[in-house]
């Protein structure tokens, strides 16, 4: 056999990496087994083990690369908007657009991930809640720089708009996964832009 | 073997759905199969053959049980209130306890169903849609009862209502699943609330 490059075995692992994930969001993290893959690779499980050590270490890395695409996707198009109300309001629409022609054929990766793992405690789990959480502070950040400028009424709690907004995302992958209808996400985008409104979670 | 009742038969049954509820909230409704149940009672998997026929007709009749338990849990002490606005805040608050307390250790069932069966056409595909589109129905009703009695603005679609009440509950419960905090919940209600305002979803 040929030895070879570094290069080429991180290929091959960022190769295989896109492969479980598309599979992942079909048949579940915890349905992603080593022969699954392999058999979906058409290589061997010995040589599956070799790159990934096991079968959670294969679903720790899958699933760092679903939050990675989520975030090209979803956060990276609206970081070009103006921090604060207007940034928030171009992550709803890339998020939207996200859930309606998601990068994984079945739905959102996350969703379904938390689903899966949120009452089976380890470290799938805990990458999960990592993630999440690290999506909530992006979102509260954004929420906080629209208090301090005055679009969101200063009694706001960041974490609610946040919180809600995130739900509200969750709520359409599960319905628009379901029925595929498209007036799920126009709903999904109108309850976000009522959710965003300035006096929305603030007392006068 | 002595010769059973129709309403040994029938109580048997029943006394093994619950178990199928408790266990498919966990291990997910396709991991519910008859081998893993029957294991799980400490009977043989040819009994339970018996009495279900096969995996798929075992999962259908799990959901609906889980189903009922939600109309019973959800909307049964909310159908006390007033229809229309009085109705739907009282659907918000056992809804935000059923969260907090939900009759199923893995969470709320049919949200699981629903992230685990929405990639897989088939009949238990069908019932998880049938079963939320008839939950989504409850919700339209008492939103257009509250639009004809001006309790929210005329031009409101009753839909927008029922969308966002619906997503908001499956937002929190992946949430507060995944984190057990109960100011989760706390941040549901408040966002719930925000939706049934008024002059939420219509314009003046």
């Amino acid at each position: 056999m040929p030895r070879r490059s570094a290069d080429q075995v991180a290929n091959s692992r960022a190769a295989t990496l896109q492969t479980a994930v598309q599979l992942a969001s079909v048949v579940g993290l915890d349905g992603l087994t080593i022969g699954r893959l392999a058999e979906e690779l058409d290589m061997s499980k010995s040589g599956l083990v070799g790159r990934f050590g096991s079968k959670e270490q294969l679903q720790l890395a899958t699933l760092e690369l679903a939050a990675d695409i989520f975030r090209r996707t979803v956060y990276a198009p609206a970081a070009q908007a103006a921090p604060g109300l207007r940034r928030l309001n171009a992550i709803c629409d890339a998020w939207i657009k996200y859930l309606g022609r998601p990068p994984f054929p079945g739905g959102c990766f996350l969703t379904t991930a938390s689903v899966e793992f949120d009452a089976r405690p380890g470290p799938v789990c805990e990458s999960v809640k990592q993630v999440m959480d690290r999506w909530l502070r992006v979102l509260e950040a954004q929420a906080s720089i629209a208090i301090e400028t005055g679009e969101l009424l200063p009694s706001t709690d960041p974490k609610d708009v946040a919180f809600t907004i995130n739900a509200l995302a969750v709520g359409a992958n599960c319905a628009y996964q379901l029925g595929r209808d498209p007036r799920v996400l126009k709903r999904a985008r109108r309850a976000m832009a009522q959710a965003l409104s300035r006096d929305s979670f603030g007392s006068r």
